[in-house]
């Protein structure tokens, strides 16, 4: 909606940099960059965990809900992340104890402070006896007796080797990733040996700069997905492709444009060469990860949904034009089978599902929802179309999570109330905002369990006036409006075909959760934690999620943001070959459950279609 | 210096096609394509043994020397090859009376009539069972386990490979480069599996097409090196580089675009589709093979001019943009040291170093001068820098041989006689025509042994009037007027400078010859043969080339043409691993001579710079 420049946004003391729209939410931009803030109010702006520091910059408010601050601390640049938006560059401190506990377990690691670190990419410091007359060894021979092996050279353009050999005296750093040379640095200053792990989504694409001798991050960076002009889902996306293959080195090229726009922000940001980028890693799911690699996703298109690969591959980033060192590999991440690509093998080993013990669900709540669940050992992975409906697509006034976005409904003293992000009228609604409205609308009596909108004249006797006169007829059906039309901006409603959107989006993850669980001989009360992967999933209300039915009844303890897995989960395996081991280890492990051939699958779907009776949330006491 | 658009000429019955210009000679346009015709009398038109038809299009005559043809021939198209040159698209038949023995025997392989077949990309035809709910295996897991193993993927772009295993019920041929998969093709027609042997020459760049599973010839093309915009010889080239490692990118994009033009050339010719091309093998020089992969020939710029690999390379095609198929990998020949490349390599696989038993010297005339000799089981080898005046370039009037040049230049009668390719006045001299008119000076003494012209005022008393009338005054020197001025076009003379170019080109490389001979306590005597590879080898005039002391003194039945070599161990090495392994240890065998380095070529250079005495001519007997 907005043009504005995205701004930069650096947060202390871990340094990461975020380029985000005027009016974002702090706490949103920070989740960008892998930071994720205590948010037990749902980022309502009432329990004040999320503080944070603007140490520069000009901020506003999303809502006037700092109530929970004092003069002094305001005064002092003390804010709650949920309710402030960026209105300039500016630098934020996060103390440690606003962050979430878990995620900053799992940001860092699950075996301790640090990520374990034995990249695939390594380097030896050499100093090497010149070539003279007579001994005029070609230089990958003397490099390859200095280091004890044969060392392998399919690269191309390293252009600077045998003219850094000599002008650093043959004293050099030897970059290498198993007996294959990437390149060579002069020894005189500290080796740069970076590596960029990412993310691709099917909408937004994130990328993690990390340096791989010291295991540092220096920097993310997001963009959106190249490819969405293609289609908003993967199906749309494998449709094109099937209609006419010439359009493969198309969506090809707009993925890896995106992962090249990812790695110019970060040098960018770092002030990095893109060629000190040795090694790239990747999860995504199976459709993006066959298509960045140029594979015709045409049999994800047709029953029984075959991927190509189910190992990790190693490709030449060189190869589909990903502009970082030219003799770097690109590791894409193994695959389970349909839709469970490489993200869910990322999410799971970022959370450890080879070592937990108890019964735990992982959710990753995206354009795709991917689904895991692990008990007794056993691990069963779906994944459900829900569509980019959470994203703000396919509804009416629907919008990303940007300035103008309305974010938040709650009804409160007998009227319903909207935050929107950024100082500015209301010009469409998100996906936690649409959660929100119908999970109010629930509760008030405004919708009934099958979706249907109760007509003005429907509405229930005790409905306070100020909600019933947002109720209005639109042709055979209701609307609900959220913001009324101003001199310059029209109304933001609900309308009928959204609850449609949202019922189909809902149901297809509900339903595909009960699906798994039913395999496994689970009900939802024996699972020990749900882990909510995914950006969106941080945002997500527990109380109004369960509402819809989207999360199962359990108590809010259990349901657990875990941040974005898949992305740490494609920086573990930057850094570590054990990491990568462990997930072609998850991924042999993992048991393909194709929800489109199963008959419960059908049946939870029907279920789940239905809006839960409100009993079932009181269950919970909340 | 014609910007005539290049015509097609077809030989049969090999189907052989190249693109010549007008004027260009049948017998080098043949030789341009592998085919190798008879020439005892050095292209003069007097032996009539380079017989072909003319089976359709207009030729003419280089000169009047077809007085060998009866009017009959001459009616149903016979021709000779030496003295007919090109007018129009022809077709043009090679009886295989008129092709040289030795050459044929080297084209088709030395082992007997056909080169060895076992590449690197095999084909397996496999009938699979299709992917059902049941067995949803990964396509590529099907595939490895119908062939027994696991198949590796690190290409990309293999866009058709999934929908190709569907279209074709899963009966499809299975391409691989050991255990790569590159390719699926339908079973229902032949698999399409080609490769290209590329030489890639300082001045000219030769591609062959061949079918990977018949192991059949199906086009040659050839072209410029891109490069030599940059500069005519490799030293040239790589001080540019030295001064700017920008110009790297360059270099290598020109050498590739080269290989690129030979492919759409190649696919032209034959109608294939280039990426049915699944592999490639090019050989060349150290300072080619570096930059055509990217590697920066710095260090071939100073003492010890050390290459940067000896074994040869595998390399995607798609990393150094080679338009082929996007998972073929090209085949780098591997390297002896300093100059000594791939090329050389190549030309002992062809010529059967490795299994010649007697003192066998290989010499290859180009831009850069390559010598090998074997003796004794040991393998000596060097690299001279004889410089393009071969080439025409250097030569105050040089130019190539193509239409207009002096191609042959012969005393009788009294008067000095010329050919010109093509039917236009004379507006150069090529090296051919070079190496004629030295020979003729000096056996006539218009140029004493350093090298000195005769002012006109010098000339021998015995001197016919017409040939004395053609020496002039040149400012402190004498020329040499091989064609006088017409209306239209100035005098073609040859000036003292260029008789100096000669002495070097041809100095140094007698020089590096008599070094290693000198190394092997062998006299020129002793050798068994002299094998002069390259395309401007086959158009010496045996005795002229002895003459000015470019050859050694040896029976002319010792010195033998056998075409281009390099060109001839590529395709070999394209055709079967077998030889891939043959040339590695040909590589390992060979000992690189320094000559910079080397007290003897000094001596070698300062004697050889000096023209022979005519008695040693005399000796043999011609």
């Amino acid at each position: 909606m907005s043009t504005d420049p995205e701004l930069r946004i650096t947060f202390q003391p871990s340094g990461r940099t975020v380029y985000a729209l005027p009016g974002t939410t702090i706490l949103e931009a920070a989740a960008r960059v892998g930071i994720v803030l205590l948010t037990p109010c749902g980022g309502g702006g009432t329990c004040g965990k999320c503080l944070v520091r603007v140490c520069s910059g000009a901020t506003g408010s999303a809502a006037a809900r700092s109530h929970r601050l004092t003069a002094a601390q305001m005064q002092e640049g003390w804010r709650l992340a949920c309710c402030t938006v960026i209105e300039s560059e500016a630098v934020i401190e996060i103390p440690a104890a606003s962050m979430f506990e878990r995620s900053q377990k799992i940001l860092t690691g699950d075996a301790g402070n640090t990520l374990a670190l034995d990249p695939a990419v390594t380097v030896a410091t050499l100093q090497m006896p010149p070539p003279t007359q007579q001994d005029d060894r070609p230089d990958l021979e003397r490099i390859g007796a200095a280091l004890g092996e044969t060392l392998e050279l399919d690269a191309v353009r390293i252009a600077a080797f045998p003219r850094q050999l000599r002008t650093a005296d043959w004293h050099v750093h030897v970059v290498r990733e198993g007996r294959r040379l990437i390149d060579v640095q002069p020894a005189g200053k500290p080796a740069s040996v970076l590596g960029v792990a990412f993310d691709l989504g099917t909408t937004t694409v994130v990328g993690t700069l990390l340096d791989l001798v010291t295991g540092r991050e220096l920097g993310v960076a997001s963009t959106m997905n190249g490819q969405i002009p293609f289609g908003d889902d993967v199906l749309t996306r494998i449709l094109r492709i099937r209609e006419n293959p010439a359009r493969l080195p198309d969506l090809q090229d707009a993925a890896v444009h995106s992962l090249d726009e990812i790695v110019s922000a970060l040098c960018r940001q770092t002030g990095v060469a893109s060629n000190a980028i040795v090694n790239a890693t990747l999860a995504g799911n199976t459709t993006m990860q066959q298509i960045v690699c140029g594979i015709d996703p045409f049999a994800l298109g047709e029953l029984p949904f075959t991927p190509v690969f189910a190992r990790s591959l190693d490709i030449a980033a060189i190869g589909i034009g990903l502009a970082i060192h030219p003799s770097a590999r690109l590791h894409v991440f193994p695959q389970v089978g349909g839709f469970v690509g490489g993200d869910t093998v990322a999410g799971m080993l970022a959370s450890g599902f080879d070592r937990l013990k108890k019964p735990t669900l992982l959710v990753d709540i995206g354009t795709n929802g991917e689904i895991a669940l692990l008990h007794n050992n056993q691990i069963l992975c779906a994944s459900t179309a829900a569509g980019p409906a959470f994203e703000g697509a396919r509804i009416a006034q629907g919008m990303r999570a940007t300035a103008g976005a309305i974010e938040k409904v709650l009804v409160k003293d007998g009227d319903l109330h909207i935050n929107i992000i950024g100082n500015v009228p209301a010009a469409g609604l998100c996906g936690t905002a649409l959660i929100d409205t119908v999970a109010e609308m629930l509760r008030h009596g405004l919708l009934d369990t099958t979706g249907r909108m109760s007509m003005p004249d429907e509405l229930p006797a005790a409905l306070p006036e100020a909600l019933r006169r947002r109720v209005e007829r639109q042709g055979d059906d209701a609307r609900l409006v959220l913001a009324p039309a101003t001199g310059k901006q029209a109304a933001v409603c609900l309308i009928q075909r959204d609850i449609r959107e949202l019922q189909l989006a809902s149901g297809a993850i509900r339903a595909g959760v009960e699906t798994l669980l039913q395999r496994a001989g689970l009900a939802a009360a024996d699972l020990d934690a749900v882990l909510l992967a995914g950006a969106f999933g941080n945002f997500i209300r527990r109380s109004n999620a369960q509402r819809i039915g989207l999360l199962p009844p359990l108590p809010h303890e259990r349901i657990r943001f875990i941040g974005n897995a898949s992305s740490m989960g494609a920086k573990m395996a930057l850094l570590s070959v054990k990491e990568r081991a462990r997930a072609e280890t998850l991924r042999k492990r993992a048991v393909h459950v194709d929800l489109s051939a199963d008959p419960a699958f059908q049946n939870a779907f029907s279920m789940a279609m239905l809006f839960p009776e409100e009993t079932e949330e009181k269950a919970l006491g909340h």
